[in-house]
């Protein structure tokens, strides 16, 4: 039987304390790495909640919130409305605590996610439309069969439990002096502030919103909690429409400041801690990582965690990270070659690609498009290459051969 | 100043635990991490040494190694051939220690881990040539300069440093009653299965070679080291010709069997790891899991552990494997289809795929290719698909439609 406390009108250290007590037992205390290429100038530590069973952070507030309802709650169950972590979070945390879940989706959410939270062990409620439809559904179910709706974020319990991270971190690198953490909601932020500021109001605490879904970053600007018409980011974990109230007051009052990252900030980050950590995250799980590589917070010489906060990224659209990635970085080149329509040209190319070690990944070879010579084709060339160095050089040789790239 | 022992005619537990004492300082204790997924009918865990620094496990024994030597030795240095884990763990361990450390690679070795070496502080001497020709040079440098050679596995000192890993598994997993180990030369195996079975003959010890190199399974086999002509494999980093004469006999003497899993095994089993458990490993590192996975072993209903050796892999590879993966399971699918060649017909096909949710990756169009009717043309389609069941959904639903798909 877990313990339970009895009043839970705000966040105090010492729930925060309990709550960890709770979750020893089910969750993993995921590892610190350093990493410092991550920042050359700073002294950089990724803690992994994209290793946490589930593949994040969210099963810490929803096992929390879970193990302190009544037996009547209990016997009743739960719903949530999520196509995500929180799902999956919900999922295991009834499961483990022996309970009935009920999880309202969007009919269009992707199957992998839905599987994912079916083994898990939840019910699965597909709704027709889009998320807002889904919560709406929720919460008719609540009133109708009497579960305990877990909301993902703008809740003391669930909060409480994101909060354990920060002793965690604590435990692990007592010399912390900064902490970067995604926002979404702002559930884990929250707790994570609350926990460390209490604990050491030196230790600054930074948040990182996706640019293309600032919902916390403006209202915590303008003082004021305030919605967005739409969101649009690679980072679908923090794509949040509207701050929690009770997230909007923590983040006021222990955030130091909220920063923003672009979607291409973010994708440089997925690929950087896959490169040189080993580490595959969401966008939203290395939205904190971007914020460090590219100078967005105040971190010079100072002792800094970035969350990683999960891991559930598709590997569709990680294997469009990666290819964007290497482009990027000169490690892929695509162009066009205008070729004269005669034999052993396309060969004099090909040598050319050989002799300098470059790969091929694909051709396409065409003749008669409206830009070219009426003798003239054209080939578009998909090479694998080293750097954009090895790129200048491979240009410059097909140059010097007559050959003219566009 | 490191204690050094005297020593080292062969492998002791004794000297087992001196080298977890050297390298506790200097390494990570990698975390295990449960992945009952993998194989349901085992209990797995998985070792991730390719989160540990320089991403694989090379470090320890080179460091060992180093840590052993004279001060008349140290002030030489070392070196050593390899243009993989090997070179990065020397490279790390020497600069750690203070010394000299040269690094001789075949001169088309990837620029990405020739960099990386030199990160981490070596000097690189690229020789032209193959693997073989940089190991003969690496030999003509220490007999003319004095330096020590490291060798990547043949090396009662640097199958010791590997030993530590098996004291690691039983201190985080006291209830182990198998493991999975990737064999190269050997030497990993060498170190973990004479640390296990000295302190418990009951834990089974499984080595895994790629079937494209499958040299200690042949040695083992047939009861004599044998050297292949040439190998083969996705996992390069146990891409080995033979054996080396120590660990030949040691895997003979503490190792249960040794099996071999394909390239295709192989890529399963990185695109598990990712998604399941967020862990990027080059092949030689996923090999374990995907002898888990395909039933290679014995492991049934046991605490199982597969060694990741390493995560040190090509994001080109990477991605070349994740789109093999999704190939594999449905969640991407190539077709062409047959057209006749007038207006409407690509609409006719777009409002299939828009209907059944299916997203266009790419399509090429062209008309009056040999095979196809004078009049007919044909696109070459690739779709992002949920599964197998979407698929014959979308081509069910182009026949009844008159299309004609190949």
């Amino acid at each position: 039987m877990i313990t339970k406390r009895k009043e839970y009108n705000m966040l105090t250290l010492d729930k925060v304390y309990h709550a960890k007590y709770v979750l020893d037992k089910v969750i993993r205390q995921t590892d610190i790495i350093s990493a410092p290429k991550i920042n050359p100038e700073s002294n950089i530590f990724l803690k992994t909640e994209n290793l946490q069973i589930t593949g994040s952070f969210k099963v810490r507030g929803a096992y929390y919130k879970i193990s302190q309802l009544s037996d009547e709650e209990r016997s009743r169950g739960v719903i949530a409305c999520s196509a995500g972590n929180h799902a999956q979070g919900v999922a295991l945390a009834a499961a483990r605590s022996g309970i009935r879940s009920v999880i309202c989706l969007p009919d269009g959410a992707p199957i992998s996610k839905v599987e994912a939270t079916r083994s898990y062990g939840a019910e699965i409620c597909l709704v027709k439309g889009v998320y807002d439809d889904a919560y709406a559904e929720a919460l008719r179910q609540k009133e109708e069969k009497g579960y305990t709706f877990i909301h993902p974020f703008d809740d003391e319990l669930v909060i409480t439990g994101q909060g354990t991270i920060g002793l965690e971190l604590l435990d692990q690198l007592p010399e912390l002096e900064a902490v970067i953490v995604p926002i979404g909601g702002g559930g884990l932020i929250s707790g994570v502030a609350f926990t460390l500021k209490s604990l050491n109001p030196d230790i600054k605490v930074y948040g990182v919103q996706a640019a293309g879904a600032p919902s916390m970053f403006n209202s915590v600007h303008d003082m004021k909690k305030e919605r967005l018409e739409s969101v649009s980011t690679i980072a679908d974990g923090i794509a949040v429409k509207e701050p929690g109230d009770n997230t909007f007051k923590y983040v006021s009052e222990y955030v130091d400041e909220v920063v923003t990252v672009t979607d291409d900030e973010i994708s440089a980050a997925i690929l950087a801690l896959m490169e040189q950590h080993k580490l595959v995250t969401e966008g939203a799980g290395a939205a904190s990582v971007a914020a460090a590589m590219f100078n967005k917070v105040p971190i010079k010489n100072k002792n800094t965690v970035c969350l990683l906060s999960g891991g559930n990224i598709d590997v569709t659209i990680l294997s469009r990270v990666i290819s964007r990635g290497l482009l990027m970085t000169g490690r892929t080149y695509s162009m066009n070659i205008e070729l004269i329509d005669k034999p052993g040209q396309l060969m004099d190319v090909a040598r050319i690609f050989a002799q300098l070690g470059a790969n091929v990944i694909s051709i396409h070879h065409e003749r008669a498009n409206e830009g070219s010579d009426v003798n003239g084709c054209y080939l578009r060339i998909t090479l694998e290459t080293r750097n954009y160095e090895h790129i200048d050089q491979i240009k410059k040789a097909l140059k010097e051969r007559g050959f003219k790239t566009v």
